[in-house]
C-alpha cells in the first residue's frame, strides 16, 4: 500500500492524475532507500539529496522531512518490510499543457515499499553504445525521471545476455552504470569518476569512496580496461563485475563483501 | 473528457498507476496534434512518427492506428474542440521497481484534448545556459517523455522575461528551442540544425524545410548571430523570432505570415 500526497492509499486505488508533469514530462526526482531490519538506511541523506535536486528543478517542498519520515515508517509498516527498499517520487504535479511549469505548483510525492533484499551477486557488464550520459546537463547530477537513455542501455545488456551497461559520458569516459556507481582498481589504486564526468553523487558511493580511500578523476575505457577489479554501488548493493564485455574479472569480490559486511548490506 | 486505454474517461476518473514506467522512469513518447476545424491536421504523419519512436525504445503498439485516429475523433467530438491540439502520450505501462523493461509490457495510451488555437506571435528567444541537449543520444530525435532538459531552459527564459530559449547541442551549435524547430536566415540563406545536431525531426519542420527551400546543415551561435530572420515551427505554430537575445530582429515576421496562410495556420 502506497503513501500519496500525505495519506496511505490502497494500492488498486491510488491515482496519478494524468495531466501529472512527472507522468507527462518526467518533470520530477526520486530516491531509492535502503530499508534494514524494518528502519530507513541514511533517510537523512536522501532527503538532503532530494531538497536538493528539487531546488534545481525548482520543486516547492510539498511535506517537511519530519512528516515524510513518518510516512516512509507507515509503508514499511503497513508492508512489513524488514529488508527492502522504499522509492520516494516527487513530481511538479498536476499542470497545463506546455513546458513552462505552472506558478504555483502543488507537487505529487509518493512513497512505495519494496521487500526483499536487493542482490548482491557478481554483474556481468557491457559497454552501452547506443546512448550516453550528458555530463553537460545538470540531470546527470540529480535522480531526475528522465530514466530513458539508461532504459535504452539496460536493454542492450538484456540483449547480450549482460546485467547492466557502462555507459559512457560525451567525450567517451566512463560515467556509471544504469543502476550504480563504478569503482575501478587499476594499477593497485581505486578511482571513481567525478560527479562532473556524469556520475550521480550516489549516497552509498560516498561511504565507498571514503572508506576505499578512492580518488575521484576522469576514467577513460582504455583504463577501465586495464582495471583489475570493478565495484558497483547504490543505495541497495555493492557488487563487484564478474565481467567486463567479453572479459572476466573477479578481483572485486573480496573488497565487495568486506564493504558489504562494514556497511550492514546482505552478504 | 482523455480517452485512455481503450475509453473516454471522465477526467477526474482517469487514473494513471503510480508504478505507471511514463510516470516512474519518463517511459514513453508523445505528439502533440494540431486540430483544425475539428479535424485533426496530419494524424498519419504523427502515427508513423510515434510507431518509429516506440521501435526504438521497443514499445509495442497497444492499438492500431485505425482505433487511434477513432480515438482522437472521439476526444475532439465530446470537447466541442474547432481550434486546438491533442496530445497522444504512450507510456511502457506498469512494471516492477527497476531500470529493465517488462517482457510483455502493456502501454498506457492517453489522449487528452486542448481546445483554442496556439499563439502564432513573435516569440522573445535567449539562449539556454543552464543545459543543454545530447545529440548522441538516440532521445533526441524521438519525441520522448524525457523532457527535463526543455523544462530548465524554458524556466531560464521565464526568469529573463522572454517566451523560449535556443537549445545548443553538447558541441555547443543551435539544435532547437525547447518546444520547436529553429530556422534561420543567414546571407539571404535559410538553414536548420539536422536531426544529428539534436533536432527533433518535427513534422512542421519537414514541411517548412520544402517550401523555404532550407538546407539542413549545422549552425553555430555565431552563424546565428548573424541571422536576420529566424522562424520557430512546431505542430501548431509559425512563429517569427522578435528578438534573440537583446538584439531586435524583424525579419521573420513576413515569411512567417505567409507560411501560416499557405498551412492553414492561424493568422
Amino acid at each position: 500500500m502506497p503513501w500519496l500526497n500525505g495519506w496511505m492509499q490502497a494500492a488498486e486505488a491510488a491515482r496519478i492524475d494524468p495531466a501529472d508533469r512527472g507522468f507527462t514530462l518526467g518533470d520530477g526526482l526520486f530516491e531509492t532507500i535502503r530499508v534494514r531490519d524494518g528502519v530507513t538506511v541514511w533517510l537523512d541523506r536522501h532527503l538532503a539529496r532530494l531538497a536538493a535536486g528539487c531546488a534545481v528543478l525548482g520543486i516547492p517542498p510539498r511535506f517537511d522531512d519530519a512528516a515524510l519520515a513518518e510516512a516512509c515508517a507507515a509503508v514499511i509498516a503497513e508492508a512489513g518490510i524488514a529488508a527492502g527498499a522504499l522509492r520516494l517520487t516527487v513530481s511538479r504535479g498536476v499542470g497545463p499543457r506546455g513546458v513552462l511549469p505552472p506558478a504555483a505548483p502543488s507537487p505529487t510525492v509518493l512513497i512505495a515499499g519494496h521487500a526483499g533484499p536487493a542482490p548482491q551477486t557478481p554483474v556481468a557488464l557491457v559497454l552501452a553504445r547506443s546512448t550516453c550520459r550528458n555530463e553537460r546537463s545538470p540531470l546527470s547530477r540529480i535522480k531526475s525521471l528522465n530514466y530513458l537513455d539508461a532504459v535504452l542501455a539496460r536493454r542492450e545488456a538484456a540483449e547480450q545476455g549482460a546485467d547492466d551497461s557502462v555507459m559512457t559520458n560525451t567525450a567517451g569516459r566512463v560515467a556509471e552504470t544504469t543502476i550504480a556507481n563504478l569503482f575501478a582498481r587499476i594499477d593497485g589504486a581505486w578511482v571513481t569518476p567525478p560527479a562532473a564526468e556524469g556520475a550521480l553523487p550516489g549516497i552509498m558511493r560516498g561511504e565507498v569512496l571514503a572508506r576505499l580511500g578512492a580518488a575521484e578523476q576522469p576514467l577513460g575505457l582504455d583504463e577501465l580496461a586495464r582495471a583489475d577489479a570493478v565495484i558497483l554501488t547504490n543505495a541497495l548493493s555493492i557488487r563487484a563485475a564478474a565481467r567486463l564485455g567479453s572479459e572476466a574479472m573477479a578481483g572485486g569480490d573480496a573488497v565487495a563483501a568486506g564493504l558489504r559486511r562494514d556497511l550492514g548490506l546482505p552478504e
